[in-house]
């Protein structure tokens, strides 16, 4: 499958390093393991990449080439010696800036933070180094992963925001600088900017993926997620992070599922699809993807039904939004003393909302996940996966705002699996996504159906020549 | 062992019914299974010293003396049969009124839930139900488990404080009504009744008891405790309560710990005791509670040195409150709705103070029981467990108090195991207990010391002549 997100005939890059950027990740791992590539190789390619792009898009808060290129030339050698290597070996990887890296930088989108330098790594950073991966560099967050935009542009169309809080690493996938990077999401944080940059976004069920040495916005919503160019790259890194973590306490001492091979395996049975036009919520989807759900609905035809969300669900954005500030009035409390003043007004305000919550209100809003939660199995019994729109629309004009989180926050709150599927472009030439949301706790058969779905999409477009 | 609770000589009670009421549950259950004695017979004691005890006492909150000498019979009938019994067969206990029993009233002790009658059995009574335990009755608890009293009296002397939350349940016990009593610490409601009427409580770990259909008044601090005669008679009982229950997230899945076993066990080594005379907050011991700890400080020689907490933990009283009153406010909304004016000024006062907590201050709260706990384990790692007194000193005079749980909050907070040991007389003639705290989780282990502890003193008190 080829990466949607390459920019080819781009005029500087050289025909090889153009075809290594637009192999999926899967293939560049196999020919890795081949020995028909080598990782500095790939360095260099992503490298010459960048050099291109990274002067308009800005998705890189740290890069450093020499790093990057002494690493790789350190992970060939280590393969050379014909010891066993684990499951990202050589793949660079890019990391959103609020994730803590020994001796690198870890500014978290704030002046505050200017000049922090962690001394260790983050729990998953530990974990993707231990895989052999190639750590390309840290990516734009917003300030301290809300609302307030860094500097990032969107790599399809540099006049629109890439989305946030995670839009350096969304929008380096998206120019295909680096094949796979890593997020989180408290509010629409992966999802969103994934469906603005066109690419694949996977933010797994709450409590699977270990948080410690991540900034902690919201420990009730944080969630770490990645971007990808494919389903199956996102189901290969997320399978190197989920894991337990006895200082995480969300997550839990289970056995981490096989994502990668059941995403890859199809469907024993050909996937029903619950779409959820209309989600709920005073926000309604744009004209072009009303139009786009219009089509995939009738494209899947008997394996679809439709559905609406009961009216407890209009509730749901205001519930996950008094957790949110509650809970950053709380842990971002060091930056009120530390640095007020140079904090953004919209954070501030959320700031404030947070500090006037009653504990009672906070501790009632705990008690929704659960209660939705059961509301949502009701619908999981009838289908595989729900499909809905990633976003009302494309990414807004402008770097001012972020783009709006609505249609995500609630799937954040309960804690279930989405995946951002960039299947669709509008009228005026940007990405737009769907978000598949499995049950929570069933990553793999998520991403199996996602797979399936973006599979049989694509094949389409292919056929009818809209691909 | 016997019974110290048990006041023999009681004018109207026979001799064989005194002398069954005097055995410890262990013997009780040993001549159950021999066929020494029935069931019946055991119902039939604890009745006549119903009869006997409770117009002064006033421990029973619904008891039934047909449904009692009904299951009776059916539990003598069933072990008839020769197939296996439970762990309780044929052992009464009694059950605080805030604990759900199907087709019987709970009604916690307020008069807004007077003819409520539930249609599940709490998880704990489906589990003493499994065990073969015959349901003595529901016990009198202070309003809401709060710290209104309810009608009961001290056994000891009725012009004093039985203590509470869970008064009838130790008022029970300590008269010798029943041998096995189940209660709940939200604050201190097991340490404090247990040490005020001259008993034996345990309040194991938080999260090893399942607390489904059991009010929920805190749900970070609720911990369902129970009262006996000695250490073994608590580890029989708590061995049956604890268990992972799915509803309640607070347990885990893990096998449940030997307790019985365990506490019966003599230690490898002698234990070590760290004494703390002065626990910490803005309350000393009184005089004769000080003497106490200092001869038993002399007594346990080189196996005991004092201790004391660091400041920080002084706060630690303040922050319980604060948690308690926030998820009071939260819990009992139902009855803010349905009864404000039915409640007690001390109750509503807290749930008052509860609304006015804002969230960041509650939040901020929850992260003290694992800095605490940290602080705890370097103490933990010298010693075997902390000795330090249950109350100041003995049961008030007067119902209108229920007493001060100051030395037993911390405990609570942090979730530690702690049990109290009825140890002294104080020279008003009233019980004064000891509680002996063990590490989080480690509550087979803090049973086993317990159990040395209080036979070592019992022995030397019988060898001086004080016993």
């Amino acid at each position: 499958m080829e990466n949607r997100a390459v920019q080819p005939g781009a005029a500087k890059l050289s025909r090889s390093d153009a075809a290594l950027l637009s192999l999926d990740v899967l293939t560049l791992r196999d020919r890795l393991a081949s020995g028909a590539v080598r990782t500095v190789e790939i360095a260099r390619a992503c490298l010459a990449q960048i050099a291109l792009r990274e002067p308009q898009v800005q998705a890189w808060a740290w890069l450093d080439e020499d790093h990057i290129l002494a690493e790789a030339a350190r992970l060939d050698a280590l393969r050379a010696t014909g010891r066993p290597v684990g499951p990202l070996h050589g793949l660079p990887v890019g990391l959103k800036d609020i994730i803590d890296t020994a001796r690198i930088p870890t500014e978290n989108g704030t002046t505050i933070d200017k000049g922090r330098v962690p001394t260790e790594d983050a729990a998953i950073v530990r974990q993707i180094k231990a895989a052999g991966a190639l750590i390309m560099g840290k990516t734009v967050t917003t300030e301290l992963a809300y609302l307030a935009p860094g500097k990032t542009r969107n790599p399809v169309n540099p006049a629109h925001t890439p989305g946030g809080s995670s839009q350096g690493s969304a929008a380096a996938v998206g120019a295909a600088m680096v094949p796979l990077a890593i997020g989180t999401q408290t509010g629409g944080s992966v999802i969103r900017p994934a469906a603005y940059c066109g690419i694949v976004g996977f933010k797994p069920s709450f409590g699977t993926i270990p948080r410690t040495g991540v900034l902690t916005q919201s420990p009730t919503l944080d969630t770490v997620g990645v971007f990808a160019g494919s389903v199956e790259g996102a189901a290969l890194l997320a399978e190197v992070l989920f894991g337990h973590d006895p200082q995480d306490g969300a997550t839990a001492l289970a056995a981490p599922p096989r994502l990668l091979a059941t995403a890859r395996a199809a469907p024993p049975v050909k996937p029903m699809i619950a779409v959820l036009a209309n989600p709920p919520g005073p926000v309604s989807p744009d004209e072009d993807m009303k139009l786009a759900i219009d089509e995939l609905t009738e494209f899947l035809g008997e394996q679809a039904f439709t559905i609406t969300l009961p009216p407890l669900f209009d509730q749901a954005a205001a519930v996950r939004e008094r957790i949110n500030h509650a809970e950053m009035a709380k842990n971002y409390y060091g930056y009120e003393r530390r640095g007020w003043d140079a904090l953004s007004e919209v954070t501030r305000s959320a700031m404030t909302a947070g500090q006037d919550i009653p504990a009672r209100d906070y501790i009632s809003a705990l008690d929704w996940r659960d209660i939705l939660n059961s509301a949502l199995d009701e619908i999981f019994d009838r289908c595989d996966a729900i499909v809905t729109p990633a976003t009302p629309g494309t990414a807004p004009e402008g770097l001012a705002s972020t783009g709006s989180a609505i249609f995500n926050g609630l799937w954040t709150l309960c804690g279930t699996p989405a995946v951002t599927l960039p299947l669709f472009q509008a009228t005026n030439g940007l990405p737009m996504g769907v978000q598949i949301i499995g049950r929570r706790g069933d990553d793999a058969r998520l991403l199996r159906t996602a797979r399936w779905l973006f599979a049989e999409v694509m094949q389409s477009q292919e056929e009818t020549g809209n691909g």
